[in-house]
């Protein structure tokens, strides 16, 4: 398994205790979730926008409008024409501004003997570069992807997209080539040194997040029975 | 109430049916969390960083070293001079960079007939400014405002900070005053038109996320009891 990159800004600096370099751990982390923070630069300002993901090995995939103003503005080669589907996806490369797209779990809450100690069991994921818009057939399976990430089996159910639907969406790959997952977990670090001797209660208090049972839109004629893929959806737990 | 200020980059340009302008979503959007994502720009690209916050009635409190090396490099007051606490805060403020700090809930997968209605239910709060670097009094009361959120009565039970673990600590706080909020919820839309005949079943599965039994640190004395402020925040949703 090839390990994490190390350039400037992914070698940990901070606590390099908590820092993984294997890219098994980035899998897990992005697996775990469906929703990731994207920040961009606009006017030279930082941006953080909540957005659904997908990936696979190579990318990480989502959509460009929800920063349009900045990041998609003269990169994306089916703005204005949404007949062509002729430009080479990842031809504009150099054009496309950074990005830093952090995926956070957050598992608990430390409470320790002394405030100074507290702090917050996560597993995070931060994969800088410069996303490549994607058109034609990448752009559909792009689209695949976040889909079947979101909702396994919802790619083949529900009605796929239509070219003008397609036209109206913009798609990004981001390389995961640069990427750093940070992991804290486990009990307060005070125990051990003269505030364990306080007499005071330490330790961690869960944070969990589930999905619960899926909730038929109310326009749905009466009788007709939850897929199994969604079913199943419901059941499994974000962890 | 007053509303919130909609500023060139706060107005809401997409899906302006989601953007809200009452300040007491802002205050249910932050206080549903205790986790938001920080936005600097390093070296001219974005870098986004997870970190705990708190809140008052005017600024939104955390801690500064998350994103060390651009944020406070040169506006920390207390920086190479442990023993001082003379800066005046906000003093600075002209010189610090700009932020974009996003706290996000997710609250379900919206899965509507056709791929392209698909979304996520939400709510989700971005506040941009200068973050002032806070010393003194100030730093010791917006960390008591951070400890507070994230664990109500645990400053006055935890060991406070020494003047060496504040002098270590780099406390910022961000004024509220440029602030959106966005919230998407209900079912998806797609029920009414044509892809409505189609058969296909559509809703929501919902995704929680709540707190579980406190867990003591093992390296605590038999017998010591949870605090009661403890055992409360167990049981206590994150909603």
């Amino acid at each position: 398994m090839p390990r994490l990159s190390s350039t400037e800004r992914t070698r940990h600096r901070r606590l390099p205790e908590n820092g993984r370099t294997d890219r098994a751990e980035l899998f897990a982390v992005l697996r775990a979730g469906f929703v990731c923070h994207l920040g961009v630069v606009v006017d030279g300002a930082p941006m953080v926008v909540p957005t659904v993901y997908g990936f696979d090995a190579a990318n990480l995939y989502f959509h460009g409008s929800v920063a349009s103003r900045s990041l998609v503005a003269s990169a994306d080669p089916d703005s204005g024409n949404p007949g062509s589907e002729a430009a080479v996806p990842g031809d504009r490369t150099e054009e496309a501004p950074q990005v830093c797209v952090t995926v956070t779990h957050v598992d608990g809450l430390v409470l320790a003997r002394s405030v100074f100690e507290h702090g917050v069991n996560y597993r995070s994921a931060m994969i800088y570069g410069r996303p490549r818009v994607l058109a034609g057939d990448d752009k559909l399976e792009g689209l695949r992807v976040i889909t079947e990430h979101c909702a396994p089996g919802q790619w083949n159910y529900a009605r796929r997209p239509s070219k003008k639907e397609l036209a109206a969406t913009t798609l990004l790959a981001l390389s995961l080539n640069e990427a750093s997952v940070k992991i804290a977990s486990g009990p307060p670090e005070d125990g051990d040194g003269p505030d364990g001797e306080l007499g005071l209660w330490a330790g961690v208090v869960p944070v969990t997040t589930g999905r619960g049972i899926p909730e038929p839109d109310p326009a749905l004629p009466p009788g007709l029975a939850v897929p199994a893929h969604i079913a199943d959806l419901g059941r499994a737990r974000l962890t």
